[in-house]
């Protein structure tokens, strides 16, 4: 797997955040990675085609939300957790300790 | 103007908030009306057309974000601060005191 782009954390963009935490799906990726590290993408076992799961995962990286490094022929994901906390102080935890209806 | 319906504020759902809360100019509208209560949607100066204004102040609205109080020919818009704030606690402070790139 190639080496993905991922934006600077002085860079990341509120609304663009804001975006990729709007989607009940992506969410779930994200609260699921806020409680264990380093997950394949195939681990979520997401109710969706592959294909969507990837549209899902790489609109949380381009917003600076989740890391995903290379590795053999997969993606390891991670929460961009301190880079989002000195950047919007607050809004993750707030967004993770929110009641959630999906 | 008619009477416009609200969402209750114990059926607010995070990920229509975070959604509304994504563009630019919808945030731009909550940032002023945490600072000015009670503003008509003409006294904002949006440099857009009127049906998009209108477009942005609904999905606001529908989301829960604001309140918009029918009086004469306009509606007078308000933040629904304290809603939010029981609801999703520090997801508004951390929204309104992040750094903003438009």
């Amino acid at each position: 797997m190639r080496k993905l782009q991922h934006p600077a954390s002085d860079s990341l963009i509120l609304t663009h955040v804001l975006y990729a935490l709007s989607d009940p799906l992506r969410l779930s990726i994200v609260q699921k990675l806020a409680q264990t590290e380093g997950l394949t993408c195939g681990s979520f076992e997401l109710p969706i085609a592959k294909s969507t799961a990837s549209h899902h995962f790489r609109v949380l990286r381009e917003a600076g939300v989740i890391h995903m490094r290379p590795e053999g022929t997969q993606y390891i994901n991670s929460l961009r957790r301190t880079e989002l906390d000195q950047r919007f102080p607050g809004l993750l935890d707030a967004i993770l300790n929110a009641p959630i209806q999906l």
